[in-house]
């Protein structure tokens, strides 16, 4: 058993099954080819060909976008291919920090295969064997990773909301965490990776964040998503990591970062170099 | 001025302007197109053609190999393509922690642009703005980068030596630290950059480590490397990585390494993600 495999199960992406989606000439999203004739059900928004999935040139502008994929995302909840609105929208920009494209209901990314961005915390505290973190239960009625271990607090980034800002809040939702405590925590990095799940892809990028927290700090979720946070050595995780599915499956990946930056992989493991690189972008296959 | 153009400066290297040198099928390193006929003057050890250049398939192992590259050293160093002997040998492998394939003198090294591997130190203590970090003043007579600042402890791995033996040895030499202080330090990563310099190309991965100094060590140099050492907040060092040139080529990579692990580079910035994946080798040219 490896931590490569876990970087491996994240990249598991094959562009060849994908359509790029594109918007004045840009790809902004994949979506399966034997899902495109759901698209095709909507001429006057997109043009499907063999080549790809463009948008009506007429759609002048992010609110147009965003109208017209409001639309859709009805069509595709009627059609099966998309579960429900999680009720959350998500930016879709023109790279990190650009313009923005269009807004989506974050249940629809995944067929749209528009590129997403995440924030993940290490809550970590000086342990007998160096760091212990603290790890989240996720509750058994998520439909991703139901039962998994996760990290002290992770998140999608909602339209209008940055990466620091998504920290905080979810650091209050998912840990009861008082502001003035999670705003120590420090950025340390980014994760990237590109993946097909059964409902279309993912195309994430997480950032990365380490606290050290205080003795008298123990979290408590109060928003139903994690059932139960435990003190767990950072080796253990690792170990878990090499050894187990326990943990969810990005977060073998901020675990693994977590590992390199503080010593707990070394480099005189031979797949060192394949890890730190992996980690950031060396296996994402399909482009920019 | 941004942090992204050093991360540019030490990727610049076009694969056309260089051949191949090829071991066993293998590509092992890059050598300069119009160089190549000074290695057409050995043809027992390497077939010289317009895709590359091969070392002879009769030479059998290692030993063979390193022998023959002493000779050819020779012949490079009288013909003004090599400088002089380094008289410390590099190991090259079959990839980081592969099998040996030959030895070669560092002074040929960028001639011949096979991988090299090295390690630098960030030794840090505690500030009044965030980490205060040891930054060493290059001896003026260095070849490379006189007078310019470096990391407390940099070096390269000889041949016969681990990444880690490599730092205890350097962190004695360059800064005179006790093996009991030098062994608190931690692998943190690790940064990668190919770029052409006028004596060839350099493909470089170096192992980065950080160590909390504490409050009574005063690095003392020891082998005329380094004319001083100062304290200088991490905050201040990367003003100067983002609006000068003070520090050696690949120093400015550590330390925008450095930043972005202790939160003095944030996602706010929107070179955040090309810095995170620059430095892991997103912008490297000319394959594996």
């Amino acid at each position: 058993m490896s931590y490569l495999r876990h970087l491996e199960a994240c990249n598991r992406f094959d562009p060849d099954r994908f359509l790029p989606l594109l918007l004045a000439g840009r790809r902004v999203g994949f979506v399966r080819r034997d899902r495109a004739g759901a698209l095709a059900a909507f001429p006057r928004i997109f043009h499907v060909s063999t080549d790809g999935i463009a948008f009506d040139d007429g759609l002048d502008g992010a609110d147009a976008v965003t109208t017209a994929l409001h639309e859709v995302t009805d069509g595709l909840i009627r059609a099966g291919h998309t579960d429900k609105r999680r009720q959350e929208m998500f930016a879709v920009t023109d790279g990190w920090g650009g313009t923005l494209l269009f807004e989506l209901d974050r249940g629809a990314v995944p067929f749209f295969g528009t590129r997403s961005y995440g924030v993940h915390l290490n809550g970590w505290r000086p342990g007998f064997d160096g760091p212990d973190l603290w790890i989240g239960k996720r509750a058994k009625d998520k439909k991703i990773a139901p039962g998994q271990l996760d990290n002290l607090v992770a998140g999608g980034m909602g339209a209008g909301y940055g990466a620091r800002e998504t920290l905080l809040k979810e650091a209050a939702e998912e840990a009861d965490m008082p502001e003035a405590l999670a705003a120590r925590a420090h950025a340390v990095g980014a994760v990237r990776y590109r993946m097909e799940l059964p409902d279309g892809m993912r195309d994430d990028v997480l950032f990365l964040y380490d606290i050290e927290t205080p003795v008298d700090f123990v979290p408590r979720n109060t928003d139903g998503e994690i059932e139960d946070f435990r003190l767990l050595s950072a080796r253990e995780c690792l170990r878990r990591v090499r050894e187990t599915d326990d943990f969810k499956f990005n977060v073998n990946l901020v675990l693994v970062d977590f590992g390199l930056r503080h010593g707990l992989i070394v480099p005189e493991d031979a797949d060192y170099l394949p890890l730190v690189e992996g980690l950031r972008g060396s296996l994402v296959r399909g482009g920019r």
